[in-house]
């Protein structure tokens, strides 16, 4: 199934950017917990589009149907399906893109890979697939909360050239939201807005990093081999649009440390095996320690800028792709929305997998 | 199934670093190929500890038997089980880590998730896990080999503070080889040695990165959502003991350059569709375009050194870490083989769903 | 994923009787399949309450909406959502069921299993959920006719104590669809009728055994061990409502033969490898062997019945429960259809298994 | 991965009568169960070849070996791998089989599903396979055992038109293992095995039917659509060599019953509900009730049987298969350990969803 993520709490999402909807299964969801479309629609409505002078012209409301699976606002334990209807298509604007390949973009690996496409504003590829994410990233953020507060938490670290100094206090969820641009120190967050517009003026984008830390996590989530904590958390991000790479803890930058310098020292704290560094970024040997998760993302620029731009058609013969369209001139501002939805579906899951194995029976 | 990998090529690991036996079940082979126990063990023998005097002089011959799936020298399309037995055990010596928990090892965490652990080299946190890895890669080389040319080459490019140039060409299998450090930039490789051997002299270690390059890669594997090439590719680096990091294309450093500099022009080139630059690393929209896969992966400083450690035991008190034991000071050389197999892995998985739905019926 | 079916062709479907809707999202279907919302609802159609006197009396449209998937009259590769509305809802007339458990029914597994339950209609147990597989068996159906011939022949053998003679020819649809009880002997179909209405007039209920046969099947669908397609038929027959039994071939009454009478002597036949007889059903070591596909399912008596019953509540305690509802009394003539659908999914996921693992590689 | 079965606690078996040898993986076991080699081997003892004089004379030890995943005489939660070596082989014995397919035998469909096959000694199809099943299940029934009272019982109701009386109690072990037959009732027993002794003597075989009962099953096991337990359970019946067919509770027999017969009426019982009849079979919705789980299964006379017989060869020419080899005259003895194991692996797999989805938070 390409199109389902997740073991037990497993989410499978639907739809295009200009076909009728888009929407997501959410399969193995707990029974019982209290869930209303309004609290779904606040995490949407922090991903739509349109929703500051930094993202797509795009005016989507984004509203959110449940299509079962609740019951007198409860979860039934039942498949819980959510709809969102596309609302603001123009389908003519797409037409030069029947024969054109968008360059970066999945134009010329589609219609390879599946003989045809559906062209319209990138269809499948497009970013609007990643609702379904956020709707059902609403539902395992609600689990996690009411299972004592494990918090997440993404916020944007750079944008272009401009990186903001390391966040060292977990941020709250206001400072994050405090500036467009999603980045919790302000003197940063007032430059990267001030570079988003200046590329956009120009037609121009740019790519930036997102941060995402975890707190309150429990001590025995993932697997020691295939499916490590941190190798379903790069999946689930890799799985993004327009993400380049990923990296937990120290990462590339850990390389540059000696092991004598990398270890993370165990210590005892309140009674609580913990350690004294955090160079690990919250998983040892696949399975969280306890300690924060720290990782970090990175997204290219916006494939689709309003220049002018060499291609191929269909036949192989060149052409030129006229600069139109709208578009995110960078993406990083609402995809902290999305990199926090992956990041609380694979830790659910990772949850009820491994209750599965070690709370089921007792010896 | 926490212990397998793949969809459709699946393999099942086994084994712990001082159990019985490592081994591997590979399940969904295709019949018909040509196989032979030399084969397989020709990898395993790239991947053997004691090859090079930068490696842990653990004694393994790692040999390797077939249990099942091959007659008179094809594979059957049933499961292909491979069995290699732990030969250098010394348990006695692994006495302390049954009380203490070694810095940045599993060994917490292991013991909180299951109750308990087998303490002995890390047991199934041991990298003699990955021996199962390589041994199932080298049958699916064979496959992306006979396929018509499929050619995965990794090497190292950076060791602690010693970064290689940028290699332009595909390196041939020789430079890699070349020298124990397999990298293919000869002064650079003679400087990572010299390091690895000052590191190793202290008692301590390091880390590096590794690139990984694909040609002939044709375009269609990966689909479009969740299981994208580079989001699969992302999961089998990081489930990979000591990696901290993932970037395919441009990756991290692709954030410094603006959309019109980072895209990827297309260009009609023998008759194909291809790009004149290739900072999307071989994969739009999750599916590779048929350019050259590029993709690095970061790993941490060997987290078993020989100097004392602080840490606590098992009821959270204070204690040391004697130096102690039989490592790798730096793992990225023999890694290098682990990151070709688990490349090959997720490739011809890829290429046998792409098959799957999109060659079985025509209309 | 409790809620999806297959591994390749997968189908998740969601909904509940008197919830907001039904539906399916069919992943993995082959791209360029031409295929209408008419196509579907025809097979809906087929299987709708109130299509003849026999049926409930409840009135439904289930009008299927295409919500995803094609493009221009054709399947695009990706995610293929469907959705009906619920319609005719009575909430008020299920006020009675929050409290009491029907015999024979979900009311009180779901209940213990999942703390509490939608409990109108039946909810997520209402074979309203099956609308979901008709949808997507409906395009499995078209995939498997465009392969070049297989055809899916389910027919109602026996209703309560009358059973009709053994069908020795393929039948056609027209002799099927002749008659509301769908049997494809007229004379029997007649009896049937009569008995079901006899029942239904005395507030009671039958079950019966539905054959279903396939023809056109290539040798080779069907794995060598656990996914033998007989087992995987099983799994989707006993994963229909009130159904009790499986067999194939020669099934339960196959024990009264020696292996002498009952081993199908293999032949030559218009130079192919055929056997005379068929008392394997079509599979042979999990695998068709090209003959038709035979089996049969056995359905229990509707549970749901006009007649008081005595039963417990919520506390445990005695009580009665009034005739009251709209119900199928014998559900075998609409199964047909669904019947139909199940064997569809499971040949054409497994026709994508076999092709990707013996169609993928040439060596 | 068609050699495996369970989600959660997953099998995965390996291979061929006259390969080197059988095994299997257990994935997802859960941590810290006291199991020995011994206890394995006593499971297998009673499914092994040549145990009684109504058995094929093959012999066969079938000696059990831990390869991973036990430390201390406890499971560790990893990957448990156990191994069978063949032993009696006569590869020169299966020489004619090489080109000639035996009737109603895998022969046919392996070598053109796969191209070629195995000859010998029926590969992969042969039921050693089960080996793996039965070591697997060994360590399942224990689980169950330790979870507070689960006990598996199976036993021979059929040998050809021999029907053994209803069995109205839970028998013993000790009744059902009195006999060669596992029939518990003496005097039926007694003339299944003179009926068994008397086909063979012809150079014949006899089918069966086994029924299993399961007391102690908790409420709530079973998934409400597509993996309802009797799916699950007949998927694993009819992915056993020889079976056609499954039926549950009632069975084809409900048919004949009227509904206001057939619904199991609940009653309140010690504080419980439960029902006062069970022709449900333990199971309802798809989900265990508390009550015994009640199937039966049919298996087909043995395919090889000691005479000639008529069939082609790999060319599709006529030819003649001499009668030889060793085998069962009838399956059902030996299978009756087979089915207890392979419903062991159902229920424990369940469990650990069942325990997933509704056990692991609280709201």
């Amino acid at each position: 199934m390409p199109n389902s993520f997740g073991k037990l709490f497993t989410i499978s999402t639907w739809g295009e950017s200009h076909g009728p909807s888009v929407g997501v299964v959410v399969d193995g969801c707990p029974p019982a917990l209290p869930l209303t479309e309004a609290e779904v629609q606040a995490e949407l409505d922090r991903r739509r589009p349109g929703q500051s002078d930094i993202t797509t012209p795009r005016k989507e409301a984004d509203t959110i149907e449940f299509l079962s699976g609740t019951f007198e606002g409860r979860t039934t334990g039942q498949p819980l399906a959510m709809l969102v209807r596309n609302a603001d298509q123009r389908p003519g604007a797409y037409d030069e893109m029947r024969e054109k390949f968008r360059p970066s973009h999945a134009d010329f690996t589609y219609t390879t890979k599946f003989g045809f496409r559906d062209h319209r504003g990138g269809g499948r590829s497009s970013a609007r697939e990643t609702i379904g994410r956020v709707a059902a990233g609403a539902i395992a953020r609600k689990i996690l909360k009411l299972s004592g507060g494990v918090e997440i938490r993404a916020f944007v670290t750079q944008v272009h050239d401009i990186v903001a100094p390391t966040v060292v206090k977990f941020p709250t969820l206001a400072q994050v939201e405090a500036t467009a641009v999603r980045c919790p120190h302000p003197a940063s967050a007032e430059r990267m807005i001030a570079r988003i517009k200046q590329v956009r003026a120009k037609g121009d984008s740019v790519g930036g990093v997102i941060e995402c830390r975890v707190r309150g996590v429990p001590v025995g989530l993932g697997e020691p081999v295939f499916d490590r904590l941190e190798a379903d958390l790069a999946k689930a991000m890799l799985s993004l649009p327009a993400t380049k790479g990923f990296e937990i803890g120290s990462g590339f930058g850990g390389v540059l440390l000696k092991g004598s310098q990398h270890n993370d020292v165990f210590v005892s704290r309140r009674g609580q095996v913990g350690t004294a560094t955090n160079r690990s970024g919250g998983v040892q040997g696949g399975i969280s320690n306890g300690e924060e998760l720290v990782f970090r993302v990175a997204f290219k620029p916006t494939a689709t800028i309003l220049q002018n731009q060499r291609t191929v058609d269909l036949r192989g013969a060149r052409t030129e792709l006229k600069a139109r369209g709208r578009h995110d001139p960078c993406v990083v501002p609402r995809a902290v929305v999305i990199v926090e939805a992956m990041t609380a579906l694979v830790l659910v899951d990772h949850w009820m997998r491994h209750a599965a194995q070690n709370k089921t029976f007792k010896f």
